[in-house]
C-alpha cells in the first residue's frame, strides 16, 4: 500500500516543488490549501488549485481541500494580513520583513493537518519550510520543526510525525531538485509575491528571493512580474 | 499592570476553576470558547457563557470570544464528534472511552491561543488539563503539555509559554480549590456531560468522574441529572 502524507500546498515554489519531490517518491499525498486572510491568499490559492489540477491531470495520486482559517486569525498581528499594514520592499532577511510574520501560522496549519492525517490513516504531515526562512520566520528554525515533531508524535499517541525534507536546502537546492523530477514540477502555475495583486511585483522580499534562486540557476523564471526583473 | 493570559473555557468544572484561579491571582483573562462540532457543544458553549456573564457580573477582568473550527473538523474521527457513532457510557478510565479521543485537538485550541496571545500581548495560554485525563487523552499528558510549550515558545521567539495548572491534581483537588477561592466558584453554572442533550446525563464517562469528585468531598453536585444520581 502507498504511504500517504499530508501536507500544506501554498501555490508557492517550495511547497509545489515539496508535493512534486513526494510524488516522485511514490506517496499519495492529501494536500490542505489554507485560506488565512493574507493579502496574497486569493491568489496564492489560485495558483495552489492550478498546480493541484496539473498533477491530476498527470494521473498523480493527489488530493486537494481548501481550509479557510481567516475568520479564526482575524485579529492576528501581521502586515502579512489584510487587516495589517503595507508590506514591506527588499531584501528577503532585511529586518523589516519581521513585520509579515503571522504568530502561530506553522503551528495552526501543522496541528490541523496533523488531525487530518490522523483521521485519514496518513503517518506523515509535512512542511516546505526550507534554510532560506530561518532569519526571519521562527515557525521555520529546524529547532522549531523538531518540537513540534515531538509534539505532534505525543499529541497522536505516535502515529503522525512530522517530515520537513527541504529544511536545510536553500531555494536554490529546491528548484534543482524539481527540474530534476521525472514530472518536471510546473513552477509556471506558482506563486511567490506577498501583495494582493494578479501579476507578482518583483520587488517584495519574498520575490527577490524566488528571483535570485532562478537567476543563480541561470534559469528565466517562467511567471510574469509586473516590474522587470 | 495585569498579567495577561489566554485560556480555553469549556464551561466545564475544570475550566470554570481554572478561570477561577487566574482571577483570584489577579489575572487578565481571555477565554476562548471553541465550538469544534462535538455533540455537547452547543451546551458546554451556553454554560460557558453563564460561567462568563457571571464573573464580568461581579466586576471581573475578563473577556470571551467564540471561535468555531467545526468546519475545520468536519470528517475528524472521533465519537465525541457529531459525525461520530455513539458516546460510551461507563468508567471514564475504560477502554471504550477512547472513542472519544478528538485527533489533534488540544493542540488546535493552543495553537489558535498562541496566536491570539500574541498578537494581544499576552505572556501565557493555559490549559485545564488534569491528572484524571492522561490515561485516556494523549493530548493531555504531562509530557505533551511540556513538549508543546517548547514549541509554543521557539514558535512565537519565547513571546508565549503555555502553563497547566492543574495538571498534577485529580478532579476532586480542584474542586477543593474552587471553592476555597474569595469568589467560589460558580460549578451550578457549569456542564461536564459529553451527551447532546440539555440536562445532563450522569451516566457517561465525563459526567461519572464529575459525580465521584463530589462525593468524595461530601458536597452535593449542583446540577441537574436526568438520571438519580
Amino acid at each position: 500500500m502507498k504511504q500517504k502524507v499530508v501536507m500544506g500546498l501554498s501555490g508557492g515554489m517550495d511547497s509545489t516543488t515539496l508535493l512534486g519531490f513526494f510524488l516522485e517518491h511514490g506517496y499519495s499525498v492529501e494536500c490542505c490549501i489554507f485560506y488565512y486572510g493574507s493579502k496574497h491568499n486569493q491568489w496564492e490559492n489560485k495558483a495552489a488549485q492550478d498546480v493541484l489540477d496539473f498533477y491530476k491531470d498527470v494521473g498523480s495520486l493527489v488530493k486537494g481541500r481548501l481550509i479557510n482559517i481567516s475568520q479564526i486569525m482575524k485579529g492576528f498581528k501581521s502586515n502579512l494580513l489584510l487587516s495589517g499594514g503595507d508590506i514591506p520592499e527588499g531584501h528577503y532577511h532585511a529586518e523589516n520583513m519581521r513585520q509579515t510574520v503571522v504568530p502561530s501560522r506553522n503551528l495552526i496549519f501543522a496541528s490541523i493537518m496533523a488531525g487530518i492525517a490522523e483521521s485519514i490513516g496518513a503517518e506523515k504531515i509535512a512542511l516546505g519550510a526550507h534554510q532560506g526562512d530561518h532569519h526571519i520566520y521562527p515557525d521555520c528554525r529546524a529547532e522549531f520543526i523538531k518540537s513540534l515533531d515531538e509534539t505532534i508524535c505525543l499529541s497522536s499517541d505516535r502515529k503522525v510525525e512530522v517530515i520537513c525534507p527541504f529544511l536545510k536546502d536553500d531555494k536554490t537546492s529546491i528548484l534543482q531538485y524539481g527540474y530534476a523530477f521525472k514530472i518536471p514540477v510546473p513552477y509556471h502555475l506558482t506563486r511567490t509575491c506577498y501583495k494582493d495583486q494578479a501579476i507578482s511585483c518583483g520587488k517584495c522580499g519574498s520575490c527577490q528571493e524566488r528571483l535570485s534562486a532562478f537567476s543563480f540557476l541561470g534559469i528565466a523564471d517562467p511567471i510574469q512580474y509586473a516590474e522587470a526583473k
